[in-house]
Parts: C-alpha cells; sequence; structure tokens
C-alpha cells in the first residue's frame, strides 16, 4: 500500500502508546500478559488502515488481536481507527515481519491473517512475498500446532503462487474459496481492498491451512 | 455425461477391436508391446467423446495414449473420431475407473488427464469424485515416481474439493491456474465441455500435481 510520506507519524505512534506497541520484542513470549489474559492471539500481517483488525476485534471479544503493518505512514490511520472504535482487545505494531520470530515466541500464536499482501508480480521479487517459504516457515514456528493461516486476495497471480507454495511446504488446506463473496459469509470480515475490488466485481480468493509438523 | 442409450454400442465396440482394447486387464504391465514401442503412456480417464484425446495424440506423437470411458454410449463417439481422425498412438477402454490398478501395473503410466469430471456435488456423492482419496491412491500406485496427474474443469465446487483433497494426500502443485484461457496456451487442446464452457465465457481452472512417496 502506498501512502504519502508523513514526518509526524512516528511522534503519532508514540502518543499513543497504549494502542501502539513500541518495543514488541520485549513481549516476545509475554503477550498474554500483556494483555491481562490467556486468550488466543491472532495477528494480522500487513493490516493495512485496520479496517479488518478491528471489525474482527468487535466480532471476537473472546481473542486478543495484533496487527504488524511496516509502513508507518499507514498504520497511523490504522491507529485512529482503534481509537475511533476502541475494541480493547487490539494492538498495533509498527515491524517488519521478516523478522517475526524476534516478537513471538515458538507457538505463542493461534492464527495469522494475510489480507491483500503486496503481490510483487516480477519474479525476481518473490522472496518479498508474504508467501514465500522464508515466511512460511516463521508462520510455522510461531503458530500453535493446531493453528491456522489465512489468506484472502483479489490477485489471482498471487493466490495461484502461493498455493503452489503451500503444497511445496506440506502444508493442508481447510478450507478453499474461488469466488469468497459468492458464499455470501455473514462473518467475512472486508478489508479497505476487499470492499473495493468486490465492490467492482472482481473475485476474492480465500484459503485457510495449517502446517503438519515442525 | 449423459447419452441416450444405444442397444449397438456393445456390437460397434467389437467391430474396433484394432482401437479399443476389449479385454484391458490381460494388458497389465504389457501395454508397451501392445503399442509396439516404449514410449510413455498417458491416460485419461473419463474420455467422453474423444476430443481431447485424439488432439492431444496429434500433437504428441512421440506419446501413448489410452483414453478409459465408463459408459458405453458415449465411448461410441470416440471411437468415431479416433476412425476418422486416424491417430496410431490411441487406444480406447470401456471400464471403470475405480478399478485402474486391474489393468496397469505400478509405475506404467507417465501421466494422468481428467478433464471436466463429473463433479457429484452432493456431499453424500464425495466418494464418486475422482479426486477422491480413494482414486487418488490409485493414481500414485501406477503413475512413475516424476509422473503427474492434470485436471481440468470448469466447476468451482470441484476444483475447490479437489485442491484441499490433494493436499490431504500431501501432493505438490507444479502449475496452478485459476482462469487457463485467460493464459491462451497454444498447447492446450480443448475438450468438448471445455470449447463449450469458455465460449460463454466460463472460467476454466487447471492443475498439475505430482505424488511425494508411495
Amino acid at each position: 500500500m502506498r501512502a504519502r510520506h508523513k514526518p509526524w507519524a512516528e511522534d503519532y505512534l508514540k502518543e499513543h502508546a497504549n494502542i501502539v506497541v513500541l518495543d514488541p520484542i520485549r513481549y516476545k513470549g509475554k503477550w498474554s500478559a500483556l494483555f491481562g489474559n490467556d486468550r488466543p492471539i491472532h495477528v494480522e500481517i500487513g493490516a493495512g488502515k485496520g479496517q479488518f483488525i478491528t471489525g474482527m476485534a468487535k466480532q471476537h471479544p473472546e481473542i486478543n488481536f495484533i496487527a504488524i503493518e511496516v509502513v508507518k505512514s499507514i498504520i497511523v490511520s490504522a491507529v485512529d481507527k482503534v481509537v475511533e472504535e476502541q475494541p480493547g482487545n487490539v494492538r498495533l505494531i509498527n515491524f517488519d515481519a521478516k523478522d517475526l520470530r524476534e516478537i513471538f515466541a515458538d507457538e505463542e500464536v493461534s492464527r495469522i491473517y494475510l489480507n491483500f499482501s503486496d503481490p510483487w508480480p516480477k519474479t525476481k521479487h518473490a522472496k518479498r512475498r508474504l508467501t514465500y517459504p522464508s515466511f512460511l516457515a516463521q508462520y510455522q514456528q510461531v503458530l500453535k500446532t493446531d493453528g491456522a493461516l489465512i489468506f484472502k486476495t483479489d490477485n489471482q497471480g498471487l493466490f495461484e503462487y502461493s498455493l503452489i507454495s503451500f503444497s511445496e511446504f506440506g502444508m493442508v488446506l481447510d478450507e478453499l474459496s474461488l469466488d469468497l463473496h459468492q458464499l455470501d459469509d455473514p462473518l467475512n470480515v472486508m478489508t479497505e481492498y476487499e470492499f473495493k475490488f468486490s465492490e467492482k466485481g472482481q473475485r476474492i480468493y480465500r484459503v485457510a491451512a495449517h502446517f503438519i509438523e515442525k
């Protein structure tokens, strides 16, 4: 997601330290203590403007949500969203997902969501795709044994690539939809992108999968 | 595929014993001898009226093709097609694919094609789908280690089911297209169904996959 540079973003995040965890590495293995309860932890990687995580948090008060977004000038919008909607069970992290193991202990996470991740269509950029094997290896490590990876996108090429990548990694698919909005799932929480693309009649793809061994 | 009952079909197949192998069980492990050469053997299961297998045979004289179709009143059309086009490298079998191991020895086949297989949409009929685990186990046994299963369909539900079934079976995807005709693959040979559905603008899905261990 592109956004105008916002020089004030860093200070803005610091002013919202009740929502934004500024030193996430400190909480590795201790996220339940931060939330003050033992509820399952669901993580969104690439949270954008926070519409998905906020919607999910309101729908699922029994879950703790952590949203990761690497771009400062975008995560500030997610801060605004959380301030506005006031779900108590969301924390935001401005962090690069390639170092996921620095902020989560083994099996600390119950579910990982990837939504409309950057497709990086050029083959030479394949390593940056959030479903590239090096990322899958991190997800596998931080996810619980019965945890799941749930991935949604409108990008056909990225979805095809990801299903192949999952199969090469030995992952097992639990659910698959090649036209999500045809299902009319009342529990589906839309992202900003999803709303825009599905309005245009574009297909949304979704897959839920799990890892089989470590 | 439904077809009017043709009481003359059985005799018709017998009259074309040069194309139709009437006693396929006898050739288990001996198909290369029947063809008179050691070329790779590719099998289509559910050959319908034979358009795909005939087109493939002409495009690939270096391969021996065997087309299996369980419905007598349909396979007669495939006979006509082969008589008309005269590819020397095709044989037809009127047989039920659930007993595939009765007609092929272990690792006798290099490639299996499933094209527009019956979707059997009701859950209670899932066992009849050609991508149900009991069928996959047969394909795995008769395919060579470096063999492949290639599956094409316009049916979204069957395709979703099949990708999940493949992943549960530990299969690895080699190629995946969620909109085959967008690719404009010059080597794609269309079936009767495929032509009809893609003319209507419907998406065609294709996957190529292999088994990892026996």
